[in-house]
């Protein structure tokens, strides 16, 4: 459903369940940083006024989720601290720009969309093995992650709507979004298997 | 009471008024910048949760004010386009950090607070004569402005309060602002005169 070319280890949700204040502090990150670049992208988007308004509507939703991550923190006593560094989507980043040949602004702007597709497939996949974790263990938190997972199932759904709507063909996008997935699943298997959404 | 040195030219609300398609689709842009601004400060505020916390509702609100103007400049038949250059607000930001002495991420950050403060200041301002303008000639536009200008005037206390809030000093906060509004009046003596929001 999500279009991933390849699974997260199993084994990532028990190492993110037993560190589930490391990964709260992350997740929040996550979601401010998916909001900035939200709005990054919406600056670039004046040819496409419908897609501005999805992506300010997307990052005010991303703002909400923010928050609420921030409120369990702050319930468990944590503090925030500065965010780690995402080698994930840093390198699919750099690697989906390696690949592109044309520099128009469809271009540029569709592929970071189908990037922005990608890690909110990846972060709905995590979301969904640690709800399953979290679910078994009996945790409080199970409600909240099935909720996000959710949410991020939305946004990928969105995200790639919205690059049809740039590259004016819905299948276009479709067809990038399945070549971006191969790169993507090239990062994941590169990935040190930290307990972050990301790692 | 917004603490600003210098008046802006009463010329420029009737310079605005007649121009006002340009002056929504720069203003649109303002509030999209003021956001994404929040949000980047937040990233850097992750000692202080308050003063995250803080950003990220300020950044909420400027994305509802962002799709209210988006909407109108929609009812009108207009297009957003790309955003213009600020000058007024990159110059204020260069010659803000020309004068710090010291590098702490508290000078850092609380100077970028008060930089948004008197940017909150200079559009309510702005707003305000701008609101005036309308109100005397009869357009529909005029109680907009009105409440935008209050919501400034919020803006512009809580950036101040937060300033504060990293100082550790609410009275070093201020003084410093009293400091900085002095460079943001020599920024706004040597502005073109332009219909934009900060023109």
């Amino acid at each position: 459903m999500l279009g991933l070319e390849t699974s997260s280890d199993p084994a990532w949700a028990a190492r993110a369940a037993a560190s589930l204040d490391r990964v709260l502090v992350d997740h929040a990150h996550c979601e401010m940083k998916a909001a900035s670049n939200a709005l990054a992208l919406a600056a670039r988007c004046s040819p496409w006024p419908r897609v501005v308004r999805a992506l300010v509507e997307l990052a005010e939703e991303e703002l909400v989720h923010f928050r609420r991550v921030l409120e369990e923190i702050e319930r468990r006593g944590l503090s925030l601290g500065p965010p780690e560094e995402d080698f994930y989507a840093a390198e699919l980043r750099r690697r989906v720009a390696a690949t592109r040949t044309r520099r128009d602004l469809e271009d540029v702007v569709s592929d970071r969309l189908l990037v922005g597709a990608l890690i909110e497939a990846r972060s709905c996949e995590r979301f969904k093995l640690l709800r399953d974790e979290l679910a078994q263990r009996g945790d409080a938190l199970a409600p909240f992650y099935d909720e996000l997972f959710t949410a991020e199932a939305k946004h990928y759904a969105d995200f790639i709507d919205l690059a049809g709507i740039v590259l004016g063909e819905p299948a276009k996008a479709k067809a990038r979004y399945a070549a971006l997935a191969r790169i993507e699943a090239s990062v994941v298997e590169s990935l040190p298997g930290d307990v972050t959404v990301h790692g």
